[in-house]
């Protein structure tokens, strides 16, 4: 029989994901597995979700949605939107099955086959996967975890500019790094963009995910709203990324007339997230106040913990709910492996993911990974410690050393 | 700023949408419009959907799903499917956010930018804007109203054949003609991609809706099996196309790990379309019992008044629930923008979608329209009623003969 394509050749299983056969396989032995592995928060969704579904029992249209989204819907974004300042006509919002389908649309609408755009890794896998899919290639600047993963100066960007690009994309906050962008880094990529008449993909799923203030959108910085595409979700921000609420956005009316024939090849937007992205996105602040206390809590434990460990190099998150670990081993996937099989403390062991996949250039984040924290305080604290106490037992095994 | 991708300009507005500013006037001015233009069913969903609501309006974990789908709805599609007699492991099966989304991955896993797949056509819209999405060429039979779109000999088929194709697409019963596919013709499609080793791709989510028998599925017949990648989907077959809940399914492992990579890359589709899955598919047939004897007797009320109007031509469905009719015009779009912008009867007109858009090849189904059975019969029958003295009207303001 005939193989597959080879863009789906070039897929990888997700870092995030692939050891999950070594985890099931600690639990059956009866280790507890505490999971810093994926970014699916623990927190519970707002009570709204709940009484907004028992009314939705009720509801008896499950026909189409219009592609262009739920009238409801639509306008609870633009509300939204208009409270951080941002104005947006019904038809320039687009409602999304996640945030992921809206990176497609994204892409779909600047990018043919072969085209380029400008990342910055380490960066969300699931970018490099739709990126391959839609056969679009990604050219990375590269962070350094050594740096806080600031940006280098505005040349390493230029300098992966051809005619070929078409657009800057921009994480803020960030995932895998849980980086907050600082205004002078923003404006640097906007006058690249505007200078270089690139377009701006600007991801902004953990807006309210910041420790140090509210998250300034790119598009209230000058120069940047005509040339944005604006990605968000409501799966970090109300803790129901099952629910699979997203949108896309933006005022560049060529840009929504084409993204509206993109959602209109895939007829529409399933009812029920639509409906609930209605009900929460109204009263939104009350809950995301309460999380971002939370995870600014749980990243204060975390960077805490991380200090009593020795021979580690760790970044200073701002937002998000990411921490990158520099790990003195060669082979941050081993280490995990060893974790997963090989280690145990009062029964208990850390699942974490390898950073190295959620790099382009290859080799970089090698002896890197990330841990996710969702788990509450205490947890966090001992999967940290047993991360440190692993660490010890790992070298002392001296498979480190790759000998 | 930089202009949309190619792949994007490509793009056409649905057929089936494109008339609703125009319905949308008529509306306001007082016109009522009989809406058979989108194959989005008026029928009540089954009672087991309210319920299964009311408890999923309790489900506290609206956490990411598995990206190879929830075990329960996987369990359900898998004892479904051996109800019919088809035999498939869970790793065979992803649930998937409507067929639209079992349409992507199929086409990802086999094709890469420039390849080829057959396909038949007129041919359900979607396909054509999936496959300018993907980069990925249709290259179509043709059947013909005239013939009841029977299919023509196995070298129309044949001479369509390139180092470039990669799959043959069947949809069974069809979008848009209603045709329930013989098994003679599905023998003579299966003899062909054995013979040329291409892939089957199988869209059968209009299943259970069909006037003449109990569709066999083409995985049942010889030789299909390990080629065949299946498409479906609860849209049609519960009414509840706006869940978006469908299926890819393969017994071929090397496409299954394939399609599960792609999976990973949008991470999950949504939890509750999935639990919906789940409850419903189990006790499907009363329900899909019902419906098809509804839609059997809204076909033959459609055929019996189509018979009343003089000049038409009209195919026989044996199953979906679609018409299609050849009208004694030169320009089928423009009998529709005069339905909804110029004639009513007893202040009532009809939206039927221009058949030209389902076609591939330029200049055929200009004179043809497809009507969905997505009205209770009384009003189908009126709304026939209105369409042939919308004709006579047409035809006596000259306008058809395009001077």
């Amino acid at each position: 029989m005939k193989t597959v394509s080879s863009r789906a050749q070039k897929l990888i299983a997700s870092p995030i994901r692939k050891f999950f056969p070594l985890a099931e396989s600690a639990r059956k032995k009866g280790v507890e597995v505490l999971k810093l592995n994926i970014g699916d928060p623990d927190l519970m969704p707002p009570q709204a979700l709940f009484r907004t579904l028992a009314k939705l029992a009720k509801l008896s249209n499950f026909n189409y949605a219009p592609s262009s989204g739920i009238e409801l819907c639509v306008s609870a974004w633009q509300k939204y939107y208009q409270k951080l300042g941002l104005k947006f006509e019904k038809e320039n919002i687009i409602p999304t099955v996640g945030a992921s389908e809206a990176i497609q649309f994204a892409l779909w609408a600047l990018a043919d086959p072969g085209d380029e755009i400008i990342v910055f890794e380490p960066l969300f896998t699931n970018y490099k996967a739709l990126a391959a899919l839609l056969d679009v290639k990604l050219r990375p600047v590269t962070l350094k975890l050594k740096d806080n993963f600031q940006l280098p100066g505005a040349k390493e960007i230029v300098r992966l500019i051809t005619k070929k690009t078409k657009a800057i994309l921009i994480i803020n906050p960030d995932n895998p790094t849980g980086k907050v962008w600082q205004p002078r880094e923003i404006k640097e990529v906007i006058d690249i963009a505007r200078k270089y008449n690139l377009a701006i993909i600007a991801d902004e799923t953990y807006r309210e995910i910041n420790f140090i203030g509210q998250t300034k959108s790119i598009l209230s910085y000058n120069g940047a709203k005509e040339r944005t595409i604006l990605i968000d979700s409501l799966s970090k921000r109300f803790t129901i990324p099952g629910m699979r609420t997203g949108v896309i956005a933006t005022t560049n009316a060529e840009w929504s007339q084409t993204i509206l024939k993109i959602a209109m090849a895939r007829l529409s937007a399933p009812t029920i997230g639509q409906l609930v992205t209605a009900a929460l996105l109204g009263n939104a602040r009350k809950y995301t106040d309460e999380i971002r206390i939370e995870y600014k809590k749980r990243s204060a434990v975390v960077q805490t913990e991380l200090k009593k460990i020795s021979g580690i190099t760790i970044n200073q998150p701002q937002g998000a709910f990411y921490q990158v670990v520099g790990l003195p081993v060669k082979d941050a996937e081993d280490f995990i492996r060893f974790m997963l099989t090989e280690f145990s403390h009062r029964k208990k062991t850390v699942w974490v993911s390898p950073m190295a996949d959620f790099y382009i250039t290859p080799g970089l984040g090698k002896n890197e990974i990330r841990l996710a924290y969702v788990l509450e305080s205490k947890k966090l604290r001992e999967a940290v410690e047993i991360l440190g106490r692993g660490l010890v037992a790992y070298q002392k095994t001296f498979k480190h050393l790759n000998i």
